[in-house]
């Protein structure tokens, strides 16, 4: 029988205590032994509810268990889970966390700490939720080298940009009532300023790269400048706006970016609506590969969570390699980045901006805006962009991103 | 160095050697050492190829050399490829095989003699070509208990089928153009008649279930019979036909069918055209999954068998668990099954239809076609539904499936 501790009794690991029970013959079998969750680490206590008797409050009562084979790390934060989870895998555990902050920030230490304890450090649901990516990242697309990632991974923008598309109800709006059913915090920064997107990019741009991708060097915009406005123009022309994480080597260089983006209906994420999560994989044998799902939520986060503590339960002792240095990735800069841009301009001065853009520009027009007009551009670097822009009085501009299905 | 054999050079055979060799590097961190191609077993020699060196004709030389460590089966058919593949465990070797046929017929045996030997028998690329389905399935979905497999697996078909809806072609000429392009093999019986789909929701199955299932015992029907009719009826309606091998549990029954449907646009797989492979998964706690990709061609099917052969070289004398013993699963029977229908009727007699189905239809017409007339029924037995409509003309039925994203 393999013993688990879960730190911190919230959403994750009150789900990760549900499906080890509901599932436990399953992941027994999975797992060549039956895994029962016997410490609970949190600060507060649950009078009444079965899981009391496991609830500690002293982080060293499970390091300091020899009974205990894995720690799942689900308390959020990161200096507190860092302090953690280290002196776990000091003390010879494995820890499965879906914590992208802490993973982003100590991934690969912790990850080299573990090879040296012959342990494990696993992390799937730090990306995607349910979704499957680390492990068919590392252990699937062994003989590809990636060339691209694309993708929706924060569920909480994902659902506001979708209701304003599809029904036109302003940002504010969405966001209130997003906050409301519990798809976006109370301070929702980190997800509608792509902070959480962009950590989740730099994690699979790092782990298919072999090096760190901090996440504070990536280009990063969020969603809250985007306006009603957008969505019409983008809806005249058969577009939606996506906040889209994204990373691909060009000419051995690796460019990172976290914005919302304009894609036309032949985009592999078009369709990818509400809270789910959609990730685009290309590589240089299998070609493009798509991976769809639940990003967020109790039961499918958990779920990874658990499919990590089954693998470390078949591995203890038996490190499973994880190529992530802790060397940083030189990453390409943003200016050089060659793309396509959607522009809205004051005025209706559209000669200007044919002229600003030698001519190559197709301008959309509605009629309802009638001291505005936009424009899509041919594509171009930043650089260049910027250039020509900065001559017209710009709204907004926002990206597009070309990738199709081959 | 690890030294791989590959059985028969065609086109995944090739492949393989091109991406052991085009990814040498990365094969080699991943694997944790150099992955070469030793022999090549083949009744052809390729004078002037770089491969004739390695080129051998008698597979005694492979079994019988104790520096191959990882066999590759990429043969095709049943009866040679598992007297070659079972010699090779029974020497010790591991295999790696992308032969759905084999898989289907003897994956268990050869399961069970690879564990007996400490070695592994490997099977990613045998459905969903490059798509990662047997190791997330294996080596993801560990803490979930699997509700429910749908999917378009047969590239060749879908590829027809995608033509006839957008192009309005006939499903003769678009063979034909198939075949002329290599999609389509010159005898096409086991892509068109959906054995190639039904023996790879079989292997799923079994995989998910631990048990066998014989996909003799699956009902499948092709899509020789889909005519550009029933392509103009879905249209009118918003529907597109797909292929769909597909399986679920109900009631703690497991449910199969390989078989044409009907879906609408709010279907996961709605989207999946051309040589494109969907496969929609439901766990019971991650919820809705989707992979999508390359379902076969020679560089994605061959990246799936190296992903394979780098776990193989990672795990040699390691066997890796895979649940599938060889115990028959009983399978529901498909008259219980729930669902709609589409049917075609001949004549006008649309009042008989209705009676027929108590009133519960709705009918559409076509304007082009004046003596028939189609409707849907509502969700019934396919018991109850070949008992109402073996009252009427029926010109055909397409059965309808409503799995959505929740």
């Amino acid at each position: 029988m393999a013993k688990v501790a879960v730190l911190g009794y919230g959403t994750v690991g009150s789900g990760v205590v549900e499906v080890l029970e509901r599932n436990a013959d399953s992941v027994k079998l999975k797992a060549g032994e039956e895994v029962v969750v016997k410490s609970v680490l949190d600060l507060r206590d649950f009078p009444g509810d079965p899981i009391q008797e496991k609830i500690v409050h002293d982080i060293d009562l499970i390091v300091n268990d020899p009974e205990i084979d894995v720690v799942v790390e689900v308390m959020g934060g990161v200096d507190v889970p860092y302090k953690f989870v280290k002196a776990c895998l000091e003390a010879g555990k494995s820890v499965c966390t879906s914590n992208k902050a802490l993973v982003e920030a100590k991934g690969p230490e912790l990850i080299a700490l573990a090879k040296s304890k012959n342990v494990n450090f696993m992390f799937e649901a730090s990306v995607g939720g349910g979704i499957p990516i680390i492990r068919p990242l590392n252990t699937s697309l062994t003989a590809d080298k990636v060339n691209k990632i694309t993708g929706i991974m924060n569920g909480t923008t994902n659902y506001i940009l979708t209701k304003m598309s599809m029904e036109g109800a302003s940002y504010e709006d969405v966001l209130k009532e997003a906050q409301e059913l519990g798809y976006a915090e109370r301070n929702p920064e980190a997800d509608v300023e792509g902070h959480d997107a962009c950590r989740k990019i730099s994690i699979l741009t790092s782990l298919y790269s072999g090096k760190t991708v901090k996440f504070k060097n990536v280009t990063c915009e969020g969603i809250t400048k985007i306006s009603n406005e957008d969505f019409a123009y983008a809806k005249k022309i058969g577009c939606v706006i996506k906040l889209l994480a994204s990373s691909y080597v060009k000419d051995g260089k690796v460019y990172a970016i976290t914005a919302p983006f304009m894609i036309d209906k032949n985009h592999p994420l078009y369709n990818v609506n509400g809270v789910l999560n959609g990730i685009y994989v290309n590589g240089n044998m299998v070609g493009d590969l798509m991976f769809f799902g639940s990003g967020a939520g109790k039961l499918p986060t958990a779920a990874a969570v658990c499919a990590d503590v089954v693998d470390c339960v078949k591995n203890l002792s038996n490190h499973q390699e994880v190529f992530w240095s802790e060397e940083e990735l030189d990453l390409g800069d943003t200016n050089d980045e060659v793309r396509a841009f959607f522009v809205r301009v004051k005025g209706k001065d559209t000669k200007k901006a044919m002229d600003a853009f030698s001519g190559e520009i197709n301008i959309v027009e509605l009629n309802d805006l009638t001291d505005e007009f936009a424009f899509f551009t041919e594509k171009m670097t930043e650089k260049e962009f910027n250039e020509s822009v900065s001559k017209l009085d710009m709204i907004t501009r926002i990206r597009v991103d070309d990738t199709v299905l081959n």
